[in-house]
């Protein structure tokens, strides 16, 4: 018999699998706990507290990584704990993935609707005693007289046409892409596209009116891989296991897109199987994930993806439940490290015309750049690491409620504002940047990224500053920002300043002739763009210069959706985009060095 | 707790679902108990007997079907028994529908190998990290250095070629369907097409060498669908109840089909994944369950095919297990009851090259035939009924050992010979076919049909005619034909004579203008052609002018994989083909009755 575990204050309760951990409990009834390391005991992010009943002893890892205080209530890591009886686990605000920011927001491009499917209004004869044509050249024929030479629909379509055909009194509206009969519908039917941006930890859905281009809805959530481990190498290794774990991640995707897209429609009064075309961006391994596309030269040196190409896929062959005859289209990779979510970025925010030299990032665990500049464009990927994500810091989080996102030291006294103004739990990306930031202002922190001063108090064998004491945290403690802490965000703005740098040094030119630095994503679009110019995650430039434009993979993606010409260009972008491997340049290991300084 | 049945001598035990019937039980165990009617107690075709435990009382309709004697040896109808404890089932052989005689030969007609795939065998260069394409870009380059254009291949080939590519040490033979890559293997292994043909009862498989065009395989197996009813109407009511019913009937032949193709490969030394091309055949009822179109429209006038162009489909979204980017070719229907396996007979027996008047004809449940004279080909079907398939008829069965399938009559002394020389235990279709003859020869049987004479005796209010009496059949009784199974011959010649009166008035012709009768399936094959036009079933001509070809949809089939050239004459045919509505000729009826005639 399986020991039930129950999950507070999620309210899940179901049982452990046999010999199973509790993250692996919490995996199999949907709870989103963290895992950035995949389970494997590497990072902290997935502790729990036992409530009540019994489980394994603490391991000598969780010994390193909880306090004595957090192991005496009953604090542990849910990958590295068996139960030995029935439990009630508490969940912390902080090892929960769910609940999070995210971000739909984008710059609106203004184009032209000119999708990649065409509609017709058919009225077709029925079928008679004289009449003993098939429904399949009814149709095609009837097409044929409005001056469509449509071709042989697939098998789906063409059941679902039979069947529709029928029921509507043989009067219908046809959707072709190309010569493709691709759905039979009610003439007065919604008709639909879906742009999505799946990214490592978040996903963001746009349903669009395919006749108007105008965006009808727009959704966001958390990619449901996170339970399979925050960063894309730990979902890589965990695909390559075998087709079983590969089947299973692409699921996950699939289903929750799916899911996404039928909660979205609701909203507007339409069906899933409205949705007659789509367009779906991301990173290389999430796109070979959501394929499921062999993942492991993925991994290994050097690096290169299955699938370079842009992708037509029927959205059922991979399991996404849209209108029976739905394509997906997947913009075109660059590289194992730049996929086409940064195609999409580079789509969205006008690259390919731009005649200034111009940075456009996109700060993530994995930072991808691309500096247009005399007519050429370049991109780079960079490490940057989980940081700006709250990984491997102390009171880190992502950017969930209760999350400290802004920090401010006014005259020796720390103001912080929290995500929903909820009582802190810890600390997200842009919140570390201000604490760094402002430290660095008032002398607490040198440029070696040193911790010193009066304020700076010493905490199991690391110096920290302290953000909010034990009077406003509660149970938990103070939160703190350690020299650790510190040393990591160190690590994460030096290698994205190291790829600006050498971006720069390849086009011989200098922070100073930018005239413009575009920065995509989540992440940066909340972070204060003096702190990061403080710390030097940025070169400093006059504030004017440096745009924050949202989701910018999400708004390519609607661009590809709405326009065959954008659809187009992408592809030219991706094939005019010279690739260059950071690790390759003979200064990467003196412009990361240098661009470690605070 | 269901309870356990035990089918015996088949050797099969398990649950019965919950309120199901012994049938269900069967064919949730997988026991192949005929169910002519599909299960609605209608047809004596499931009878059992029940050795041990409780069941529900006889019904009405099984006191109607069974004799008294039979109710107190145990044998009930399966479709109509509920057991009500655990129970041992005795299966006789007459209710299996496995075992039977299936047909694969056909004639072959010798075709240039020119199939729809070419290969080439590619040397391509691995990824370094100065060359950082993408495994498509290598593998089209590649073949574009080679001279081949080729596209992007369908995501499972490109995950399979990412693999494979990287296993064979950049090496490996190519397959390609035009531009299209479907297949990536090593260069030795076996490039090989499966033809099928699927008939109601019966499904023949070839496997082909590509490359020479030969078959290295042949094997048949019975139709799997054949537990949801005989004939394909009880089939199209089962599939039309709902899509599970519709998917089911489609994976119970996709599923067979794909294990007839491992066992064949397997007799070979090859895998199924060696399959790259394959071509199917049968009528359209089938060609729809195997596609799992829409079949209501197919069950009601005016009886119009979902698809009656030739379709492609890729064999992995049927559910067929082949090489991951294998097509199966589809021929084109003609209409509701003339299907692909009638086209691929014309193909096979070089009807639209005919220029002598030529009728072809495949006689079964359901017969199609086709009349060549003039330059013109006209098609037809007529329901023949299952009285050749042994069901209708008391002691009636299809072809399996120990069935009688060859009677005369000397000097008054009935002489058979069974099927595997078993002892009797029914009559197959060219058994009764003989009977017929031979009592009509001897006398015993005038012109109407009516049985009379010293030897004609009652029983259970029916005049019989004893083959096989008690000392030889056993505790089962006596095996005879009685008038009411003559009834029923007479309205399947009278059917199928109907049919061929109706196609030669229609031409302007009589018999003796037919130069040539080409008899095809696997009734056809079996059958006395002497028998045949002593009874009327065939219009009396020189022996000469018969030929009785086998399996000539299953040659037609394997003609469409070898050569482009014929799966383009199958197009050409299946529009020249005109197509009569027997029902609709004006001397529908008139034809009927005469035909009738012994």
């Amino acid at each position: 018999m399986p020991y039930t575990i129950d999950f507070e204050p999620v309210g899940r309760r179901g049982p452990c699998p046999e010999g199973g951990t509790l993250l692996d409990a919490a995996r199999a009834l949907g709870v989103d706990l963290a895992s950035v390391c995949g389970g494997y005991g590497t990072c902290s992010s997935c502790k729990v507290q036992i409530v009540a009943g019994l489980v394994t002893l603490p391991t000598l890892r969780e010994h390193g990584e909880l306090s004595l205080a957090e192991l005496a209530q009953g604090y542990r890591l849910a990958c590295l704990v068996e139960p030995l009886s029935d439990c009630r686990v508490h969940v912390p605000p902080e090892s929960l993935t769910a609940l999070q920011r995210t971000q739909v927001e984008g710059l609106e491009v203004p184009a032209e609707a000119q999708p990649s499917v065409a509609n017709r209004v058919v009225q077709i004869a029925p079928p008679t005693l004289d009449d003993l044509r098939g429904d399949d050249e009814r149709l095609c024929e009837a097409l044929a007289a409005d001056g469509v030479a449509a071709a042989m629909p697939d098998l789906e379509v063409a059941a679902q046409a039979s069947t529709e055909l029928r029921r509507l009194g043989w009067q219908a509206r046809v959707t072709l892409r190309g010569s493709e009969v691709t759905h039979v519908a009610p003439v007065d039917a919604p008709w639909l596209g879906l742009a999505v941006d799946i990214g490592t930890t978040k996903i963001a859905a746009y349903i669009i009116d395919l006749a108007s281009g105008k965006t009808l809805e727009a959704r966001g959530v958390m990619n449901p891989q996170i339970a399979y481990g925050e960063d894309v190498i730990a979902r890589l290794v965990c695909a390559g296991k075998g087709p079983d774990e590969a089947a299973r991640l692409q699921t996950l995707l699939t289903d929750g897109l799916s899911q996404l897209a039928t909660e979205a429609c609701a909203a507007i009064g339409a069906q899933p199987t409205d949705i007659v075309d789509a367009v779906v961006v991301g990173n290389t391994a999430i796109h070979h994930l959501f394929l499921r596309l062999p993942v492991q030269q993925l991994a290994v040196a050097p690096y290169v993806p299955a699938v370079r190409a842009a992708v037509d896929v029927k959205a059922r062959e991979i399991g996404l439940r849209l209108a029976p005859g739905a394509w997906v289209h997947l913009l075109p990779n660059i590289a194992g490290y730049v996929g086409a979510d940064h195609v999409a970025m580079l789509l969205a925010s006008g690259m390919a015309g731009r005649t200034d030299s111009t940075l456009a990032i996109d700060i993530g665990t994995n930072t991808e750049m691309c500096l247009a500049h005399g007519g050429r464009m370049t991109s780079l990927s960079c490490a940057s690491g989980p940081a700006f994500e709250g990984a491997h810091i102390k009171f880190g989080m992502r950017a969930a409620p209760g999350a400290i996102e802004r920090v401010r030291i006014v005259d020796g006294r720390v103001e912080y504002k929290t995500i929903g103004d909820e009582p802190a739990v810890g600390i997200c990306g842009s919140g570390l940047l201000d604490v760094v930031a402002h430290l660095r202002r008032a002398g607490k922190l040198d440029a070696k990224g040193r911790l010193a001063g009066p304020d700076v108090r010493e905490a199991e064998g690391d110096a920290e500053f302290v953000i909010a004491d034990e009077t406003v945290a509660g149970s938990r403690g103070a939160i703190t920002v350690t020299q650790h802490d510190i040393r990591e965000m160190q690590l994460a703005k030096g290698a994205i300043r190291c790829g600006i740098e050498t971006l720069l040094q390849d086009a011989g030119i200098t922070a100073s002739d930018l005239q413009e630095i575009v920065i995509a994503g989540a992440f940066g679009t909340y972070i204060d763009i003096e702190s990061a110019m403080t710390i030097g995650l940025l070169p400093k430039l006059p504030l004017d210069r440096v745009s924050q434009v949202g989701n910018a993979a999400g708004t390519g993606a609607r661009l590809a959706l709405i326009s065959r010409t954008h659809r187009r260009q992408a592809q030219e972008l991706a094939q005019r985009v010279r690739y260059l491997e950071l690790a390759r340049s003979p200064r990467f290991m003196r412009n990361f060095a240098e661009a470690m300084y605070f």
